[in-house]
């Protein structure tokens, strides 16, 4: 457990979610295929709209092939840090349901299932930080998604721990501040907006 | 806990993911207010995009006018049995950065942190069921959500129990339905779409 890096919560949250929180530097052990397949069960079982589980995912190793080819994928600044990732992860989802109707909230349930995967990895012991900053245009062709399906993410994936000195120094900074979040009254709101 | 709708998993998951689901009755007591600010905490301390936190939330207890008014902004399908809740929670997220630039991932990460408030529930012995079958334009109009805010889903919360007597026959059949899904095979993939 990171000390600095626990929730500092107003109200009681649950261990796997006060401790949780997005590392860029990992420990270089790997992460075991069970654990791996115990991450994409967690995200399996996430809610959905219409149970569409519009949610896909291509994951690769670090050493193979195709682990480079999701760097080469990532913008400049994640590639700075990503590759002391064991696991690199890109998430997708299906743009439609299969009656062939909009599905409006895929991108939101591929959320849900990030988020229980992360919570998985957490109870585990592993770290997960996401990304946005994907050429995700580019992503599609390289690994041939097909049409209807819209790559979103690209998570990085390993055990906690790790050398921040591997970090450049704007990042390691990020890697030791405390994390912050907007007070509840900014966003819960009680019978009326505001 | 519910055995029928426990997770048929194919690998290990947390108790907190594989027993979790998605009630349509529940047990008459309130939620409690300390309760309902554990939940927001756990969704505060969600990931998110250049840490925008862009979700927003507006929630009524069973009795008030605006939970009436929440009622009133939902499919006839849900109408149904959702009065049944003792809390219900619109969700929505904010469309752009503060910078002006569009947060593409903003309703993604609506669903990071509705998945947080999920799990957290859990922990809690509180059930949440989402919806998508929300008249989102009216909520907007109904509850004055500003331009810039996109009203997305609505949560149903309570304490799990209850009685399926109170639904008709077709929820009660889905209410004692264990839960479905793909299998890992055709959504998580290794170095390669497929």
């Amino acid at each position: 457990m990171n000390d600095i890096k626990q929730a500092n919560n107003d109200y009681p949250v649950h261990p796997l979610i006060k401790e949780r929180w997005s590392p860029r530097v990992f420990d270089a052990q790997p992460v075991e295929d069970e654990k791996i397949r115990s991450l994409f069960e967690a995200a399996r079982w996430a809610a959905s709209s219409m149970n569409d589980q519009p949610w896909r995912f291509i994951y690769a190793k670090k050493g193979s092939a195709a682990y480079d080819k999701i760097v080469d994928c990532l913008y400049e600044f994640n590639q700075g840090w990503v590759t002391h990732a064991p696991v690199l992860i890109l998430t997708a989802y299906k743009e439609k349901f299969d009656s062939g109707k909009t599905n409006f909230h895929a991108g939101h349930d591929l959320g849900l299932a990030v988020a229980n995967l992360t919570l998985q990895a957490q109870a585990m012991g592993l770290g997960v930080h996401q990304m946005a900053g994907v050429h995700w245009q580019k992503a599609q062709e390289v690994f041939d998604v097909p049409e209807g399906i819209h790559v979103s993410t690209c998570l990085a994936v390993g055990y906690y721990g790790g050398d921040t000195d591997l970090l450049s120094e704007e990042l390691r900074k990020s890697e030791q501040a405390p994390r912050s979040r907007k007070k509840q009254n900014e966003f819960a709101f009680e019978g009326k907006w505001g």
